[in-house]
């Protein structure tokens, strides 16, 4: 990296208010607060990190605006966002984006009634397109990728390699899926006959709106009929499972690990932390937020947060988590009271 | 969807009994009972959904035997097993199945050791199959999947794309995997030598009999010597870890992102929620029933329900999941004790 | 299987010494205690199973050093340590080691400026080399994988079938990943704005040391910015989730479908037994156990063992686990305490 930023420059590129040091000195990296160097400037994204500021050996922080913290001899900058300001300093000092090269690999298998524009997608090698695969302008499909028969795509998505969608899903504009995750596949459905689990035919969909992204190794089962459905702007992380018919709403976030069973919806702006459970057929309103490894047993109809398995609103959830430390306490209160009233009992007779 | 059906024929579909509406009247498609619109036919597959039928907008709905409920103007069709006779529907009017290219795609690389009749199997682009490899007739091998020397799989199989199955696995008849599952990889096994975690050899293999299901980025992995074995007719959905050495018995359904650790054994008509764990060596009786995030840490030679962690008899399990509720009135009564005994032992004095 | 070994040359081939029966008779094969058959040689791993080795039909045993129980007429070898020295038996019992094909297949897709000798590397049908690719002699690079522009990998490395490598991902020598795992995703970092959740660009990238082995469909993100960093010899195992920027040091162990929020680090010889969850930003120090399930919500500055979530102390977290159990034995002595209290009050006004 032998790019170089003024600080004057550097509030510039994070649209911020340099309130401190020389504006004509130079930046020549960014770091974290503990790795930075002198030279490189660093970003207070996490209160918790306030006070490793001081000894850190970044020459330039930015902070969010009226921090009051001592950060030494640093230049600051002050920022409505610091997490999100640095992203500039990263587009500024990281590696360029890769040149999409954009047209059909040779060895991509698609198929003739396929429609999209060949000079203006990217088909990698090693792809699959089915009959009747509908894909928009801009997007990307990654080495390895399946895309079956009926598929329909908006402009500029990405699919990272190795990522398949199966037949008939429709996904919006703007979709981007990470490596090994897959789109489509059968919801999880049997019926016990004389013995035997008797498949439910599943000839659902999964609909992915618009500006979602999906991790790595993630699973969206289609619905058993109709469609399960990924509302706009939601972000889901690796290595979520997502169950037949499902609804999530608009701008949902689902962290690592969290599995959503069948035919459970979802509000706009939910937030699950990893390794969240929820049971199938249930209804989760807007603007609830599942602490990490929540299990939910039931339908959730107020916002607000919530913990435990089953989970419960926070406040609630966490005591019950404490109240068993409170059990010895209790065993040696009522061994006393026994006690003193054996005592009491034995004088009075 | 042109497809018409009048009350009688979908009756005669369903093999019910049309017990009001009637018989010539048509119905032009199917849905759910929320999403129905006059002309759709329905099915009550949840008893905790029969009070939404009688605002249903479907024009006909499929109820058990026997069922009572008010279901305002529509047509009534009795069957056995709703969910299950729907599926008659949903195969009238769902899309035609795509049909099979049988053959091998000549982007697919197969050894020549490989046995299998080309006209009767598919083989599709970019899928590797090694030595001595052998597949049954009607087996479809989807694109980019990977057989490892000496797999030998049988007839009517299906794999979706981008399934491995590694060395020397053996799969039955009429077994399906979905796409990104891992089958035969090695067991996690180690032991702690001079500071180094020394790698122990996994060259047994994973057996998967006939009419297994497998989900979507499932992993099951090869014994260490002898094999990983999963029984007859058994369900699992996606995400689902299985370690070396496993034995799951017939007609178990094992629900996403459970893990069942080394060495574990499973009678038959297991079933186990969501999430839940199993720790190695154990033993787990026939038709026992485990809750969703469930963590086993002995064996359960009983049948029956469990649930929690550790997972105990589903009485028991709950009532330990409520027990710290009653942490404050505990700590209030013995307050009020102490504070009577107390008044009364300084009356005594 | 038509090897043989005398008892003599068996003894020699685990460096044990047969303390107990015919330095002449034959072994004809190996199996576990419980599945073994005449003629053939099994191994105590795990005390438990001590019991059962009476009963066992195996003619041979390998024991630990100092093993007194009784194992009926079986010859008896005495090793340091029976698993280990177990995997000598099966490497001269076991198939053999199928032969790696040297070469680039000629459906692999490779740039020009990718760097190896191309007559000491594997490189399997499907596999995608993008640019400035630098691969070690003697690695293996399995059917279907993909490596992103930039990757550096060392020598002796093992990628099996349809892994994924994002660009600039660096690894050591003897590096093992299984099937499906995809090693350099985006991180999970998203900023609200205006109601909609702004990607945060993730420029890092994955370090993974030498002697790392990692799972099937296991999940590493990259790093924000600078790396997310897997220590030398350190074991994952499958679906396993690490996010962003963690740091995990030397010879860990990561059970199945555990996951590591984003910046969290680890010191050396950590283990974690399966689902266990951890917070992001926090530090775990060497030497910690945390069982299986554990959930971590705050950094662990001391060695030693942990369970429950949030995660406790061993013996903490088991009693908070049982604590529930005694409440209703409170209650009932609690209410015995208010009657008598009562009773007295009584006798005294």
């Amino acid at each position: 990296m032998s790019k170089k930023l003024t600080h004057k420059r550097l509030a510039l590129l994070v649209e911020g208010v340099l309130v401190r040091g020389d504006a004509e000195e130079e930046v020549v990296g960014l770091n974290s607060i503990q790795a930075a160097v002198e030279g490189e400037v660093t970003f207070l994204g996490n209160t918790r990190y306030a006070a490793a500021l001081l000894t850190s050996a970044a020459s330039a922080v930015l902070v969010p605006e009226g921090f009051s913290g001592d950060v030494g001899e640093k230049a600051v900058i002050e920022v409505e966002n610091p997490t999100l300001a640095f992203s500039q300093v990263i587009k500024f000092f990281g590696p360029d984006p890769k040149p999409v090269a954009w047209g059909v690999h040779p060895l991509a298998v698609v198929a003739e009634s396929a429609v999209f524009d060949p000079q203006r997608v990217c088909i990698g090698p090693g792809v699959v397109i089915e009959d009747e695969v509908r894909i928009g302008s801009g997007s990307v499909i990654g080495a390895g990728c399946f895309l079956g028969g009926g598929v329909v795509m908006g402009g500029d998505c990405f699919l990272h390699p190795n990522v398949v969608i199966r037949e008939r899903c429709v996904l919006g504009s703007r979709v981007v899926i990470h490596s090994g995750s897959v789109i489509g596949s059968d919801g999880f459905g049997y019926e016990l006959q004389r013995g035997r689990h008797q498949k439910i035919d599943q000839v659902g969909v999964v609909q992915i709106d618009n500006e979602v992204e999906i991790g790595s190794c993630t699973t969206i089962d289609r619905a058993r009929f109709g469609r399960t459905w990924i509302g706009e702007g939601t972000k889901i992380d690796n290595l979520v499972q997502i169950g037949h018919n499902c609804v999530l709403g608009k701008h949902c976030v689902i962290v690592a690990q969290t599995g959503i069973s069948g035919s459970s919806t979802l509000g706009d702006y939910v937030t699950m932390g990893g390794q969240v459970g929820v049971a199938g057929h249930l209804d989760i309103t807007s603007k609830v937020l599942l602490l990490a490894k929540s299990g939910v047993t039931k339908s959730i109809p107020e916002p607000g947060a919530y913990t435990g398995y089953p989970a419960r609103p926070l406040m609630e959830g966490r005591k019950m988590m404490t109240y068993p430390g409170r059990v010895p306490e209790l065993l040696e209160r009522v061994k006393q009271l026994e006690k003193r009233l054996a005592a009491l009992e034995k004088a009075d007779s």
